[in-house]
């Protein structure tokens, strides 16, 4: 298949997500096991968080009343105890329990203490310096919506309201099947290349929240294919590596072609424009190309955001930096460009490379600066993006 | 301790890694569980990689002498065989080997298949669309460095170059020790909080690449947390949660001085001004204040950097997204100052929280906006950076 046309890179990655089904399967985590994870039910408060009026700074709880025209020059004694009444003060320090009667708190650095005795130097409005019960968290409130991904602080707060399970989705099961009769496990005789995009991918993917089923090579046999896709229709997504480019070697498309339905193949970018994306039976496939580097852009591009998309989650940032170009670097006309680049002190510098099989300038690189279709080229100096290699 | 000088952050965070010795143990792992780890050792290619001349694109192989001339109009007719010699072509596709005499690769787009026979429709030059042997990573080439952290992609690149293993520094153990008398670990008493800050701290240090102890809570009494502090000088980092505020609750820092040195004991940041750095015995130790969010600022600002610098981690980006600010966001003046903010819609929202006592803010927010100690206010409709929550 020679590519006449070429599917827009937005349109192709919104007609694979439409077609994933997001998981629905759930399963009970502790929360100390569950950072990574996707909440599967929203999070209501059963209690307040703190659950009493707290001192928000070190000093001393007072009646608020009884400071009124304290200052420097006309400071007001008040007796020290453990309770506060009128004319009484307490020692607290920052989110210590107010006592009873308090209703302020006077910073230790306004007081001045003699003995049992504190002279107040700065007068206080009832509720200075007092945290309300609740005030964190109060019960009945939404803490935490599905489909949030579950990082330490939101785990803390969960802690703190005493919830000690959480229901999220089942982590999607990702089958890897990398093709191609010149791939080898190992010992590569001439001619031979050892397997290396199905195991970035494993490896990507468990990075992405995801478990990997990582599957033997697969040789460039029809039969062989068919048989490999159909043994992990049970998977979320089947992602296949090699065999989808151009000339004698469209067999991957084909098989899910037969199978099942492609939903795009030949997608207006650079590199990784082979890729083809579709369903065998019901599950989602993206075929990833075998040059290595079109491969992992490929994989940032669909594979991502279709396990994003299967837990439920709807934004996810890229983990990105930002500085300035050193060089010009210039897009594929009407393509979405993939270009590699290095950071070097905030200057962000092309990783210059001949073809999209070197894999070298992948671990040269720090990430790519994504040249959209519409732009020609983006100019030394201008300041750029760079998505950041996980 | 009532802080009359506060040290400037860069100051504060120079003087603490530099008192941090990166660690010079080792270890071996197979690649496929290195993911995350830092190297040890540089990697020097044992092979050429390819260790073949391949075809770079889907086409015929030929000698290139042979095509002098062809073009739409002039076709040039090559006879197909399985090897190439002077007036015949070989069926190639992209990343095969290149037949022996072969110098050449006319695309499969410039050639129309007749039978046996090819006509060459364009000429192509010497070694035009091959890729020579080691155009990936030659023999004897540095691969990668020592303090790099490996990632799916460099696993790759040495499992392609028959690299099955690598020595690797043993990961950081860090021991987490909260204090605070009002903590408790689960089910709160009127008055009583439950211990979040080390929680935290563990998943965000595990997050990192650290192994974590997470320590009973010790509560404010001299003698305990000078014991708990001893018990981990074992540990490569000690972090503690908890008195270090000003007032009456000072313990942890003094227990450090009197147990080995504080570098630096209230730093011009808001919030975690009351952050403490220092040595116990030689072990480093972050005292990180006891309000959640200050904490878990503190732990970014100090933890984070200390433990890539345990693992020869020379840089690390941080996860950034970007975005204009939906308001203005004030800092503190003098101070380093973390605004929380939340990102809808590429929008940069402050999220309001009265306090750093407030940890359903952090999980309300994306991130936070950082704005220098020079910096008075970022205005709304700026462009702003956002360091992401990990």
């Amino acid at each position: 298949m020679i590519f006449k046309t070429r599917t827009p890179f937005g349109v192709a990655l919104d007609r694979f997500l439409k077609a994933i089904v997001p998981i629905e399967d759930t399963e009970v985590a502790p929360i100390r096991e569950a950072r990574g994870r996707v909440l599967a039910r929203q999070i209501i408060a059963q209690r307040d968080e703190p659950n009493y009026r707290r001192a928000a700074m070190d000093g001393y709880a007072v009646i608020a009343d009884d400071t009124l025209g304290a200052s420097e020059h006309s400071p007001i004694a008040l007796k020290i105890g453990k309770e506060v009444s009128r004319g009484a003060a307490s020692r607290v320090h920052t989110g210590s329990k107010m006592p009873d009667q308090a209703d302020a708190v006077v910073m230790v650095e306004d007081v001045e203490r003699l003995g049992d005795v504190a002279e107040i130097r700065a007068q206080v409005h009832p509720f200075e310096n007092v945290g309300l019960k609740g005030e964190d968290v109060s019960r009945g409130e939404l803490v935490l919506a599905p489909g949030h991904r579950l990082r330490p602080a939101d785990i803390g707060l969960l802690a703190s309201l005493e919830v000690h399970d959480v229901t999220v989705y089942r982590q999607p099961d990702v089958a890897i099947i990398p093709t191609g009769e010149e791939l080898v496990g190992e010992k590569p005789a001439e001619g031979e290349v050892v397997e290396t995009n199905g195991l970035m991918n494993a490896l990507l993917v468990e990075q992405w929240g995801a478990r990997y089923r990582y599957r033997d090579i697969v040789t460039d046999a029809r039969e062989l294919i068919e048989d490999a896709l159909l043994r992990d229709t049970d998977a979320d997504l089947i992602l296949t590596t090699g065999g989808t480019s151009v000339g004698i070697r469209d067999l991957v498309p084909e098989a899910v072609h037969k199978l099942g339905k492609v939903l795009v193949h030949g997608i207006a970018m650079s590199p990784a424009m082979p890729t083809a994306l579709g369903l065998v039976e019901n599950t989602p496939i993206a075929c990833l190309p075998g040059f290595p580097v079109a491969c992992l852009v490929a994989s940032y591009a669909f594979a991502k955001p279709a396990i994003h998309r299967l837990e439920h989650v709807e934004r996810e940032f890229e983990r990105t930096a930002t500085g300035t170009l050193a060089s010009k670097v210039t897009g594929k006309p009407g393509s979405r460009t993939y270009a590699r680049v290095a950071i070097r002190n905030e200057r962000v510098e092309p990783v210059w490379a001949s073809g999209s099989g070197i894999l070298s300038s992948m671990t040269k690189a720090d990430g790519f600066v994504i040249i959209p279709e519409n732009v020609e080229a983006y100019d030394e100096g201008q300041p750029v993006e760079v998505v950041l290699f996980d």
